[in-house]
């Protein structure tokens, strides 16, 4: 949308391979590594924790993330 | 979405025949074997059983769940 | 989607004419004979009750269940 | 969906032209007379009125009740 | 839907130019003069007045009311 | 929709240029002046202020409202 | 939508490569540089910062802020 051609998505383009944060809509912040995404803001996340207020962190392993539930995604 | 050609629903493609679990928007977690799914995140679970705080379980036997209650699946 | 060429909702395929259980997101259950259903998961259950805490039941009689109510289905 | 051809809202083209009520999700229950509905499950009610808790009953008249808002609907 | 060929919103058709009363999702009750509507339900109102519990009201003027916020809209 | 061949959002196209103040579904009222906007109701408004219960305004300056946060809009 | 042919988005677009803060419906302030957007109002922020009650500000770098939670968005 615009001139320079760029998508918003484009910026987790550059982030597959890499570890990712998702900030979910219920509280919840999701950390892994990001395998694939779509459109909707699917993610496959490999590796994937839930990390904690304090930082403390709960193993997930690979999960899909339904993308409605995000918030914002980050490279970590 | 990208070069690698893989999409996120292609995780639960592997998990097919085995037992995945799904944290649900109503804080429930529902464990099964993932016989089929759809791009909604329709699941159907056989042998499912409902998976409470301190792990105790509620058999649900076979079910179908609405993708749009899935926060994130998994397999086990 | 997949290999095996079944989707989730073949699952209350095999439940028409039987009785099946909703689980629905405002909290209650619905029990009641499975005569139809379609891909939002709208469905039209004969002899209907509503399902209490302790299992005591409110007969409801012929109903249709908005699909987007749905956290799963299952046969009972 | 399936072989027998019926769908979930069919069970309401039985009922129109006589008392439907549709339990709503903010808790309401409101009843009348169906006129007409579609596949949202908008409904059009005749001398249609809220039932309270003790069945006390306020007039509404005429109204189109959004479908969105119908968690089920049900012949009287 | 059906032999009759009534659609729901046709019950407001019948209500333009004249006053309406919409109840929404906020619980609030919007009444006015009801110059044109949608299949979303969108409404422009004149005269538009938000009616408190107590019956008592509040002037808003011309107004559009976005669909999605209606619960039911009736002739007052 | 109907004989006069209004549409509701043709009661913002006369407020284009002057002041509106929408109803936002978080309880909060915005005013600005209507630039442009669109189906979903999105606004472009300029010189935008929220403005408090008791009146009491907040600058914004430009702003772009997502639609579906509208509850309705009004010319001032 | 109407005779200036402007559209409401089209006021982001003058702010690309510039700060915007985008309010969300959790309630959160998110300012950042914004790099891309779409239609459904989806973000690419670089250098993006939560902003607190009392302007407080955490650092979260380069982020995608998914359209749907965004309330509205201002170049700062």
């Amino acid at each position: 949308m615009g001139e320079n051609g760029k998508r918003p998505l484009d910026a987790l383009e550059k982030a597959r391979g890499n570890r990712v944060i998702a900030n979910l809509k219920n509280g919840e912040k999701i950390a892994g590594k990001l395998v694939a995404f779509d459109l909707h803001l699917n993610l496959w996340l490999e590796n994937a924790e839930k990390v904690g207020e304090e930082g403390n962190k709960t193993r997930l392993g690979t999960i899909v993330v339904r993308g409605d539930n995000v918030i914002f995604a980050s490279p970590e």
